[in-house]
């Protein structure tokens, strides 16, 4: 399919949009008005940009209210047609949208509206253009695909078809299946948008919380695939009125554009491949399949030798037992259960890069997965940074690529002999029995700046097939703090990405202390919540202190004994309940270095959250716990 | 009556707020759960904490989906209740909100309400507690005020009453005027809170979005006068849920919430007694009656000789002339019609040290006012911080006020005998008649931080009793800019307010070279913006370019000659036309050493507007004429 994008998508002066179109891949742009009005430039010095630029201009859109305008307007905006027509031909396209009047004096009936419509086509028709019907949600008669298909039916002019966008169908709830049935040559053009399900004025939500597709709610393969049952082959085209693509940096943000584009294509070739093998293997995107996952392989951290040994020390106490030394690097394994820590302190290394950018801090996550060839294929398909780092003799290579804030994803599976990346590259040492009974990695939550969640969002769901949850609002003291959470097909992997827009909450303090966005929060799984606490507190780590007013609450919510809410309250062991019952059991770790803590949590019947409830409370003892360690610097 | 507010509407730790609501200098406090919850002492503690700094518990909110519970968990509930009513008691406060029940699963039966409410309100009422019941918006089967009062009525227990809330009556188009019916000492407490009026999910609009009185567009004057009426004579409590404030510093919101409840006493003060005398004068806050306003007296602007020459010189050429010189300080005039410009460079001066903080920058705007000790003694009562400066011999004293970016208001009337702050302070010079025809200020936007709208539209409503248009968003190439205009009695005095969220908008540009809020465009008018324009670009005045094709577009919407059209476009001046056939025509000039810029317009057929329609084109200009001397600045 060509691949197109709006100008009004993304932020910028048009030359840098179009800039920014053509770095990512599209194939074409459809140029929103304005961006032209304000370009000091003439048309045909955009059409020769966008030449230069291998860019087609897929569309053009100059004025509203058209169809169905009161009568005495009607020459007057045939006029205004004609002067739009010399621009378009300047800028070389073909196609105007029209879309569906909204005056509010504007007429409805049908064969006014057939009429007025198809008189523009006949005016368009004579000069080589072709007119794009569509309709807008809040159109002040026309608002549904249906009603736009029946009126360009009844017209019946070569120059005048349909043009279909996603969200004014499904904003409000339109059935596209019907669109299936209609001849595919009269679907002029077709724009894709996503968008999060808002109880909103559709005008409201559609012009400031658009997102790309992938980001949002809708069901955009289920809209996609019944257009291309048509027969449609034309361009598949975004346009993303979102406030905070408006103000995003335009390459990264073009960039996401094309990866959504390819992931709706995967998703609508899976969707129409269930039924039927697709005529033409080569319409849709079609990557390699995800790889399986089983969990976290390792976690590597970048240190310096001081801090390496803090870090070491710290873990210890939580369990972690030294299992390893890497056989030529200055690189440390730590283990419990089936969690595996690396500490790099390795100079000239990657992790030494990052250690000098970001302080001490997770540098990069193993993924456990069946075929690290297989899943490196597909990351790079989808536009992914692959990345090879330095191997030494008989050691591993790790297949990996760039996550969004430049950390690395290692993508790992056993070698041919059935060897792991320990045996391979690390002298081990027998593992003491001692530990706190830790099990696996829960899950892990990454602070980004307050506009990366779409875009992370995007990445882990293209590139590894993660799902993502709904988001979810949490107030800190100092501001509310927005989560969503991705996880792998089953679950083995979770990772809530948080943001914050406001200055003093915990996230944006963690992305201070980051320079960067990055991992702050590591979960741990274990059996039994109270042997692993009570261990660690004769250990001395330092655990998050919860006020009693907690547990009297929960006192007052559920049916605890007192010796029961004593022990919780003594550990400092917080409480979830869901509606089926689940439960979970959790406490949190003092931060290591201002940069990231430690939580041990024990899930129950099935309990599938991250203890929601309790982030509020988390968040106020680690602002009290913040602004104490500050007082005592001041002191 | 009794001032008090929720710390829920409040940022930061559970100690910060209340030192916060004190030092606003509020009566009572409600507390609201989760912060009691989250915080280390005792319910004591906080009791003793309360009264150390004057303030009431006037409430406590410990639970929800209380009446019409499902049958079995009731005497569960009741239990919790006891619980909570212990937490009470130590904490002191003897009323609890019970707000109606939101369950899906709840009862809707009116006599199981009135049983399940008669039933706390005996349980409490044996602890010396009251029940207050409210009506939540989104209540499963209760969410009008009638529904709770008919309720509570049926009751009929003298430890249960209402609770108002005006959000949850106005956000619903509910009528308050009834409320004037009830028994005074039925009603337990009232909250107030205001909204800007969005169309969107009801409970969503109340958890993020409720602001301040006089902030939003809620007609609260209306909602409280009914129930002063009842002889209601309880607290006015603020509760108010905004992303926003939840991450403001909290001492200068507090101060803006006590402001803003003077400001509802004294509106709902006006209107009752437009029908009857209030009973007891001291029941609401009587401030002096705002002056009346005549425009602006003049601008002075803080700079150094080298700024102070350059800028006259800039001023010159758009026509100003030097006026005069200050009698004893090193302060010159600019005049030109009826526009009076001061450049202050005189040292140890306020204007000094603003602009030492600012750079050069406008320093102060002064207001021409019928009577300025009434003016002051309002802005006083209204707690603002009013100013004294240096006065020199012969000197007039002026009445001034610290807007909240720092910077001054200066009050001015005419002296006893009739003389100017002109004819007083400073020599003038005979005014010769060449000039650009420029006649008055017509208006002067400030770009304020991102959350500063409220405050300062709360601040030139209640000190200065302007009122507020409603608020536009317009785009920005580098993101969207929200502007709300001000406007004193009569529209002498125009203040658009623009902020953006975003950081390389024009707004965020100016704010980063003001080091603060300040004054970035001024507004002049004119009688012949063509004559104006001619000579000024004669004299070398650098006005913005506007390009071609927004020319173009002009001609496609309007009928106009060619001839006219080029006269536009080679003068730059931008056109507008309202919907009653009001015209502008403007034209906007380079900006001045980065820090502000100038525009000359005209007014034809009543346009009361600010040419919102040319905004894009004119930030898309000066995001061009900023990244081309960026250039040249890397050249």
């Amino acid at each position: 399919m060509q691949r197109s994008i709006a100008t009004v998508s993304l932020s910028g002066t048009l030359p840098e949009k179009l800039e920014a179109i053509a770095a990512a891949g599209f194939d074409g742009v459809e140029i929103f008005e304005n961006d032209l009005l304000y370009y000091a430039g003439s048309p045909r010095e955009i059409r020769q940009r966008c030449a230069d630029l291998g860019l087609a201009i897929t569309l053009f859109q100059p004025f509203r209210d058209f169809e169905g305008c009161r009568r005495d307007r009607l020459a007057r905006n045939l006029d205004r047609a004609e002067r739009k027509f010399d621009l378009m031909q300047e800028l070389g396209t073909d196609l105007v949208l029209v879309c569906s009047n909204v005056a509010s004096d504007s007429l409805g009936e049908r064969q006014i509206l057939v009429d007025d419509l198809r008189l523009l086509a006949e005016r368009a028709g004579a000069r080589g253009l072709r007119i794009g019907y569509e309709a807008l949600a809040w159109g002040r008669h026309v608002n549904t695909w249906e009603q736009v298909w029946d009126i360009v039916r009844e017209a019946d002019h070569a120059s005048l078809g349909m043009i279909l966008d996603s969200f004014h169908t499904l904003s409000l709830k339109g059935d596209p299946r019907g669109i299936a049935q209609v001849p595919g040559d009269k679907i002029f053009f077709v724009q894709m948008a996503d968008a999060p399900i808002l109880a909103m004025d559709v005008l409201e939500w559609s012009r400031h919380f658009r997102c790309f597709p992938g980001q949002g709610e809708f069901d955009l393969p289920g809209f996609l695939a019944p257009i291309l049952s048509t027969g449609y082959r034309g361009p598949l085209s975004l346009e993303i009125f979102n406030d905070g693509f408006r103000a995003a940096p335009p390459r990264a943000n073009a960039a996401d554009g094309l990866r959504s584009l390819l992931y709706l294509e995967e998703k609508t070739r899976l969707l129409l491949e269930a039924s039927d093998p697709l005529p033409d293997d080569n319409l849709l995107f079609k990557p390699p399949a995800a790889s399986a996952y089983d969990g976290i392989e390792f976690l590597e951290f970048a240190v310096d030798d001081a801090l390496g040994a803090k870090l070491s020390h710290w873990l210890e106490r939580l369990g972690f037992t030294k299992a390893g030394e890497h056989r030529s690097k200055n690189v440390s394994l730590l283990r419990q259960g089936d969690i595996n820590l690396i500490l790099n302190a390795e100079p000239y290394s990657f992790a030494h890069n990052f250690f000098e950018s970001h302080g001490p801090s997770l540098c990069a996550t193993a993924i456990r997965v069946k075929d690290s060839t297989q899943a490196l294929a597909r990351a790079v398909a989808y536009h992914g940074q692959p990345y090879r780092g330095l191997v030494g003799p008989n050691e591993r290579e790790l297949a990996a690529v760039r996550a969004p804030d430049g950390s690395l994803i290692y993508l790992v599976d056993q070698d041919a002999e059935g060897r792991t990346i320990y045996d391979t590259d690390f002298s081990l040492v027998q593992q003491p029995a001692t530990s706190l009974g830790l099990t696996r990695i829960d899950h892990m939550a990454l602070a980004l700046p307050a506009d990366g969640l779409d875009s992370w969002a995007l990445f882990y769901k293209s590139l590894l097939d993660f799902s993502a949850d709904d988001e979810v609002v949490l107030p800190d003291p100092y501001g509310l703090v927005k989560s969503r959470a991705l996880r792998s097909r089953c679950s083995s992997i979770r990772l809530p990405l948080n943001i914050s827009e406001n200055r003093n909450t915990a996230i944006s303090h963690a992305l201070s202390h980051y320079r960067g966005s990055g991992v702050h929060h590591i979960a741990f799984d274990c059996d039994d919540i109270f042997a692993a606490v009570k261990q660690a507190k004769e250990a001395g780590v330092a655990l998050l202190d919860i006020p009693l007013n907690y547990y009297d609450d929960l006192a007052a919510r559920f049916d605890f004994d007192d010796e029961f809410l004593s022990e919780l309250a003594y550990y400092n062991v917080l409480y979830d309940r869901d509606a089926q019952g689940g439960e979970l059991f959790h406490v949190y770790t003092q931060p290591f270095e201002e940069r990231f803590f430690f939580e041990v949590l024990q899930r129950r019947n099935g309990y599938s959250g991250y203890g929601a409830a309790n982030v509020a409370v988390r968040l106020a003892a680690m602002a009290k716990a913040r602004s104490g360690s500050q007082a005592q610097v001041k002191l």
